[in-house]
């Protein structure tokens, strides 16, 4: 039941937009969820969005505001005056508002924050301001119900029904002392089974998961999924209950741990899209390509060292990029399993038997591999059989010495504090690459003695 | 407030199973949440683990079954009677029984169904079975709140607490009509503040997305994420409700997403792990490996149509791994953003735009790096000014055509149904290296007329 943009709708849209015709705009986006408004601006031109965009009541576009990609909404917000920013802003939760103030200017800021209507509301939205993004405190939100360990049931409800008008989800209900310690919480659940006299002393549940402000957002996550929690509440470092984060937030987090891993492994340093503009493309991109061409050099460097072998030996070179590639291919698969691992703290044992079980695990590749390879020279590239021997078991040790790099590089990084998929990509190809074509000549000069 | 497993907890621990001091155990680990038991599990002997599972009750062990690595779950499972895992799945939620029912033989599945005591969740388990693993079905569970139309308020709250009874989170509570047709929702807010002698007709929001059974699971991720749903009814294709998929389900669905993208870009054809065996891991990495190699005989053989340029200008195979390198690290970038664009579904715009715009960024990145290259060449190098000349005219060349394959291959595989990230890593990295190196030397033959 998922609504799909048809072309009869969009020429409808587009004519009422020409025509200015508000009313009918109204009827036709009134029942859209505001996702699919999100979606159909982006795909209109910047006059017609923001012209349908103002059309649109504010307690509609603040939603939507939240869903647009990024360029699109900075755009718009610099099209609206700190007033009417202001009123998008009252009608959203305090972490989705302080995340839009985050990406206005300082200047607009201040007075975005001045026109600000409801001074609760406010207060809470500055306070977020203060948390840094990427832990809980930037992601928790204000709105939670509590109720006071000292109340019944009864009395307890009466709050909850006043609380709950303006959150869109309750979740758990949690419970402070008089202090706003954090004391547990209560499930909904509990309360729609108990009677109503209840002292609320009695039914609550001591054990409670919660973090505090300044945990890491991606503990945060592993922690939500490890206790399979759907909502989890933050204190100050004193304990008195600040916030609370949902499950919908850590989904964002888990997604951008993947892409950044995933990103990382492609070469690719900063967090971009396929739209993005052409700068921020080259800049995420090129870094990683200067780093392989200086890594291109050394390879140059490296078997101009071996040039010597070209009058009587030519055949050999035409093997350099298999066995680079080679080389390149078996350290990133060895990295990526281990990056992954760290990433999900599945890895176990100790470092001696990562290693034993890396160099059996590529001997038995190698020796699969270099077979077809032998066999390969031989009868399809022709080359002499002490050609096809000395690539043979260069293949062989590459694999082996790539795999160790790939699995090693990585623990190293991780054992530093540094990301461990920065290893995975340009650098670890890039060093195997040169690796592999040093090893490969050693070894074919150690046989054939130029 | 996460359980961490101390060395001073652990030895206590293993002297209890030692001395098989169940009452000691049981205390020890009463109070602990079954994630950390699994994780204690996964990390004692399998003696040991067994031990300490069977002194466990069947409502702990079940939980912790669910938690457990597949290996280690398997094993467990192996050593129980079929009357035993039917005590541990009476426990469970039904997707969650079924999810562990379709990891058994068939025989022993047969057997453990006809032992489940409660023949309702039997049923329930039974019928999920059917439906397959990566559908909206398999993800589904049967437990639900759904209340009638012709209900009131008051009426409805007694039957929920009957309901809630058996489900761990409440959510939404799903309006149905005599017939089990699926109307709309009750949120537990509205519920909340509204009188009790209000009919539910009058209360119930009649906009509701939903999905039927055969629905994707990575739809269904897409469709929740979208529009921020907690929970999604799942119905029959006659629109009867059937179940409910909770988003904590779906944070498995998106992690597997990306991790299998993660995957394929890495050149690894399967879901393992770093602990999984060497044949299995063996069996996810080779395919790639041959693939790869298959391509490294076809750039020895381009490298050896070439051969006749040896004798004269030999530098210009020193420069074949570089070019090679580049080459595949420029089309991992580019094919990588483009199966991240295709998944998050934020590609736009037509292909010759798509086309001008990879053209335009190549040319930004080529002419940089080629001019480090022509630099480098001269004065890092101490190459002939015409091999320099060569290889940055080369590099420019490559980083377009390179740019080119690694988006439109992507795009192509997604117009055939086939899945774009297969299209990253090795399979990219090969065709670009051969491309790369016959680029190259087409030119070089061009300008030295070799």
């Amino acid at each position: 039941m998922e609504f799909k943009i048809s072309k009869g709708f969009f020429k409808e849209l587009k004519k009422f937009i020409k025509g200015k015709n508000k009313k009918e705009l109204e009827v036709l986006l009134n029942d859209m969820h505001h996702a699919d408004i999100a979606e159909i601006l982006e795909k209109l031109s910047f006059k017609s969005a923001i012209y349908l965009f103002k059309v649109l009541d504010s307690e509609k576009t603040a939603e939507i505001l939240l869903e647009l990609d990024e360029d699109l909404r900075e755009k718009i917000l610099n099209r609206l005056s700190p007033k009417e920013i202001a009123e998008e802003l009252d009608e959203l939760e305090t972490n989705d508002a302080a995340d839009i103030i985050a990406e206005l200017s300082s200047l607009k800021k201040d007075q975005v924050i001045s026109e600000l209507q409801d001074e609760e509301h406010a207060k809470d939205i500055v306070d977020l301001l203060r948390y840094p993004e990427n832990t809980a405190g930037g992601l928790m939100h204000k709105e939670l119900v509590k109720v006071n360990e000292n109340w019944n049931v009864f009395i307890c409800i009466k709050q909850m029904r006043i609380q709950a008008e303006n959150i869109s989800r309750v979740h758990s209900i949690y419970v402070v002392d008089d202090e706003d310690m954090l004391l547990g919480r209560l499930s909904l659940k509990d309360l729609l089974t108990t009677s109503s006299k209840t002292p609320i002393s009695e039914v609550y549940i001591k054990k409670l998961n919660s973090v505090i402000v300044d945990t890491e957002d991606v503990e945060v996550a592993r922690i939500m999924q490890k206790y399979d929690l759907e909502a989890i509440p933050v204190t100050d470092e004193m304990g008195r209950l600040v916030g609370r984060i949902t499950i919908d937030d850590i989904v964002d987090v888990i997604k951008d741990e993947a892409t950044e891993d995933y990103q990382l492994a492609a070469g690719i340093s900063q967090d971009v899209e396929a739209d993005d503009s052409i700068l921020e493309l080259t800049k995420a991109r090129l870094p990683w390509l200067v780093l392989a061409l200086l890594g291109g050099f050394v390879s140059v460097k490296v078997l101009g060292l071996f040039g010597g072998a070209m009058t009587n030996h030519g055949n050999l070179f035409f093997f350099t990029p298999l066995i680079a590639a080679m080389a390149g291919n078996v350290g990133v698969q060895s990295s990526a399993i281990i990056v992954q691992g760290l990433a999900n703290d599945t890895l176990s044992g100790s470092l001696f038997n990562r290693l034993i079980k890396e160099v059996s695990l590529s001997l038995l590749n190698g020796v699969i591999l270099a077979t077809i390879l032998f066999l390969g020279s031989h009868f399809l590239l022709n080359v002499e059989i002490i050609i096809g021997i000395i690539v043979t078991i260069a293949l062989i040790s590459v694999i082996i010495i790539a795999s160790l790099i790939g699995t090693f590089v990585p623990i190293l990084l991780d054992k530093f504090g540094i990301d461990p998929a920065l290893a995975t990509g340009p650098f670890i190809t890039t060093s195997n690459d040169i690796c592999g074509i040093l090893i490969y000549f050693t070894i074919a000069r150690l046989i054939l003695g130029f």
